[in-house]
């Protein structure tokens, strides 16, 4: 969930100052409609890792924009008079009327994250927590609040550094305080739970972003975007309550670098080392697939990736190691006519396997946010809710002991348009490269926004995505096979 | 929740027999045109207390209807098939097919009530299991699913007049198993858990209903309407996902009874009577409140009621009994407009007393199910949602320690218009007559549906209504001084 916001963003000074100004009027120009036609509050919800870049934000929102019209609020211990109220009592009291803007700085969600991550309570807890964060958003956007919660990120490195910085600088050490350090230590677990909470409570009504905190300049033109696209399709949409313009990309990218950019397509893996290494995990799968602790355990791979990326080679050598009454490939073409009569999670729940089989998907659910979301075989509501049914549909698979691995089988263009005459040449398989794939291929820069958007959505603890570079089939072979085997191993552990 | 269905709603066998036939041919149609759209599926989940007509209805629309293209799944033990995946494959497995109808008996509402009622798991995991529940009713819905649930309700004492029924007679013993007669002992337990489901679990795209049980005739009819009702709606409809036509009433009545028919409006109290009780109560008010154990609550007393029904008379005698800074009576009227730049239920929130104080509301967040959903002053997306903010906001106050009571004065339509006479007469009381008074009471069948609807969705265990009858303003006085006290008392002794 967090992976795009973990590859280094950064915008440059010169850029930076050269957007600034632009970005500054058309903020402070939206601030003043939205006070003008007083139809609506904006609600900022501010949450994320220690030391990315919370607090300098607010305070540059309110360089950049009348800071008489933005009310910033924290949240931290309870008054005495809050004390004798209902929690939510001290949230209503900061409530920003129609037309003006309230920061909520240490909300809700700050409380929860950090009672779980302390042990204050367990899963069941917080998900009655997030069920009432959900019930109060719900009821502000009915009516007509514009909600917007942002999650500041840092990878474990960044925050260590900056942490590191903040202290050494004596300008700001006032900063670091042993909360911050504690939570340094818990990072993993911020994280964990950070995830979960992101994963439930991001909906179209209210949906997070996440922006990655490192590079000042990039987390700062970030922020102002997103709140200035959000408020004008507002202002512009008179409609009650609002629909959230908003619900994808989970992360926007203002330095056109995404997930996929950040993969090495050079990793290389030769003919020797591939028959040895090969070897060694087609073993090793046949063992763990016999271990009895697979009794406990269901396997199911999935298989996505670019057109001519390998996926077929890579399930075959997978099959290899494996006897046949073990496994079942399911490929995913257009639906049926009785699959078309159902909901479309359908057509993959009746293939689930039971415990000790494996089943790999040739394609899957996934073509609902990539294929029909680029061809526009549905609309943009449908695959939008997708990432959340998606969820929660993984979730039950790994509750019940499945094991669930995901591949993203990525080449480059060159690398696809060789694939694809080298195909055109070969007489048993051409049958392989259709219209379709050409045409596919003309939309790759749409395919690659929707791939970054889906791992960024459904890359969960729990059923994480492994983006495969598959520029060289041997490298990308053994890569799947090795972290089937782990992922079994890990699962096995756990028991 | 359940006071509607608790009155004894009947039809006589000669209406039943004469509505018949119109229902079937009308179900029959709507049946034949869904298989025709086939653009949808009709999702049926019969749920309740033992021996309230489940099985009886599920027979009966078979033969109403053709059967061929209904399916009937019961859920009771997993099959090793099913224990060997994911808990809602089983329900995947049996979902019909866009055209066609499924009921689903023994769903995952029952699972969840029978786990909660026999302590197989607490609050926290019953929450969890509804927001799954809602998860996949929601998915449904956006698949266009049109989905029903039914609950069907006996009282307590109706109960077991049945099951002593079904047991006398020979035809029927079968049908009494140990379970059954388990149920019954725990009764109590089953409807407290069965209305926190309701309460939170009824949604616009899958709304529950409540059909009283006992009386075969209504209960039929009652169904068949349901159905039908929403089903011609839905058809007619060809927008997708298809919003549920009917989210009010909770509680349909055929029998054009309802919760307010069923009180015994003679009751009087002797004016000797009356000074004797009204001194008790008071001062048992008076001690109550200085007990020290009222340190870890607050007391929130809600009055609406008809116009003329005395409100402020009570509130007076109320009063009378404390010491002025123990408690805060807030009337309420138009919003400011501060207030209207704020969510409905703000004006409330700021009212909010700290622990070991009282408010009492002079008309309250009621307003917006009754004069605002009556006079249109607001839309009925809004009053509609506002019976679950309403709840959720009342479960808050409750969490924290609040005891809430809540009053409904009923009176005659004859006793308004003498009091309205009356009130023309005296000078000092003229103010308190006005042309909406006039106005509102036109409406005065609407306003009783709306009331009828209110209690049916908002009394809860936590935060009963109760119906006070106020043709006789001394006993109407008496009652809510007592009424306040017996709630204080239990509260306390909950402690």
């Amino acid at each position: 969930m967090f992976e795009s916001a973990e590859i280094g963003h950064a915008i440059d000074k010169a850029t930076f100052d050269a957007a600034v100004p632009e970005l500054r009027e058309a903020l402070l120009e939206a601030q003043y409609e939205l006070k003008q036609q007083a139809r609506f509050p904006v609600i900022i919800l501010l949450n994320g890792i220690e030391g990315a870049g919370k607090g300098e934000t607010v305070k540059l929102l309110n360089e950049w924009m009348d800071p008489r019209l933005i009310q910033v609020s924290t949240f931290d211990q309870q008054t005495d008079e809050e004390l004798a109220r209902p929690p939510a009592w001290r949230y209503w009291r900061q409530l920003p009327a129609k037309g003006s803007i309230g920061i909520f700085f240490g909300n809700w969600y700050s409380q929860m994250l950090q009672g779980r991550v302390h042990n204050a309570f367990k899963d069941a807890v917080l998900d009655q927590a997030m069920d009432r964060a959900l019930a109060m958003e719900r009821m502000l956007f009915d009516e007509g609040a514009l909600i917007f919660k942002l999650w500041f990120h840092l990878s474990k490195k960044q925050m260590k550094a900056r942490l590191k910085q903040l202290q050494d600088d004596p300008l700001h050490s006032w900063r670091i305080s042993p909360l911050d350090w504690q939570q340094s230590k818990t990072y993993d677990k911020f994280v964990r739970v950070g995830e979960r909470v992101l994963r439930r409570t991001s909906r179209d009504y209210a949906p997070w972003y996440v922006v990655e905190g490192a590079d000042e300049y990039y987390r700062s033109l970030t922020v102002g975007r997103i709140l200035l696209d959000g408020l004008q399709a507002a202002l512009r949409n008179d409609a009650r309550p609002t629909p959230h313009p908003h619900a994808a990309p989970l992360t926007s990218s203002l330095d056109d670098r995404g997930l996929l950019d950040s993969l090495d397509m050079s990793q290389v893996l030769a003919k020797n080392d591939y028959n040895e290494q090969m070897a060694v995990e087609q073993a090793r799968l046949s063992l763990l697939m016999r271990d009895k602790r697979m009794r406990k355990h269901a396997l199911v791979a999935v298989f996505e990736g670019n057109d001519a990326a390998g996926k077929g080679g890579a399930i075959r050598r997978v099959a290899a190691a494996l006897d046949p009454r073990q496994y079942r490939i399911v490929a995913i073409a257009a639906p049926t006519e009785e699959e078309r009569a159902q909901p479309y999670l359908w057509r993959f729940w009746r293939h689930i396997p039971a415990r000790g089989k494996f089943t790999m998907f040739d394609r899957s659910w996934y073509g609902r946010v990539l294929v029909e979301r680029v061809e526009g075989f549905c609309s943009s509501a449908d695959w939008l809710r997708a990432y959340g049914e998606i969820n929660d549909f993984e979730e039950q698979l790994t509750d019940a002991g499945v094991v669930l691995v995901k591949f993203w089988l990525a080449i480059d263009q060159d690398v696809q348009l060789q694939r694809f005459q080298a195909r055109e040449k070969i007489p048993f398989k051409r049958f392989k490269i259709t219209e379709d794939d050409w045409r596919n291929r003309e939309k790759w820069s749409q395919y690659r926004d929707a791939v970054g958007d889906m791992v960024d959505r459904t890359s969960t603890e729990i059923a994480p995505w492994t983006l495969v570079e598959a520029n060289d089939k041997r490298f990308a072979r053994v890569k799947v096979l090795r972290t089937i085997n782990e992922a079994l191993e890990a699962a096995f552990a756990k028991d």
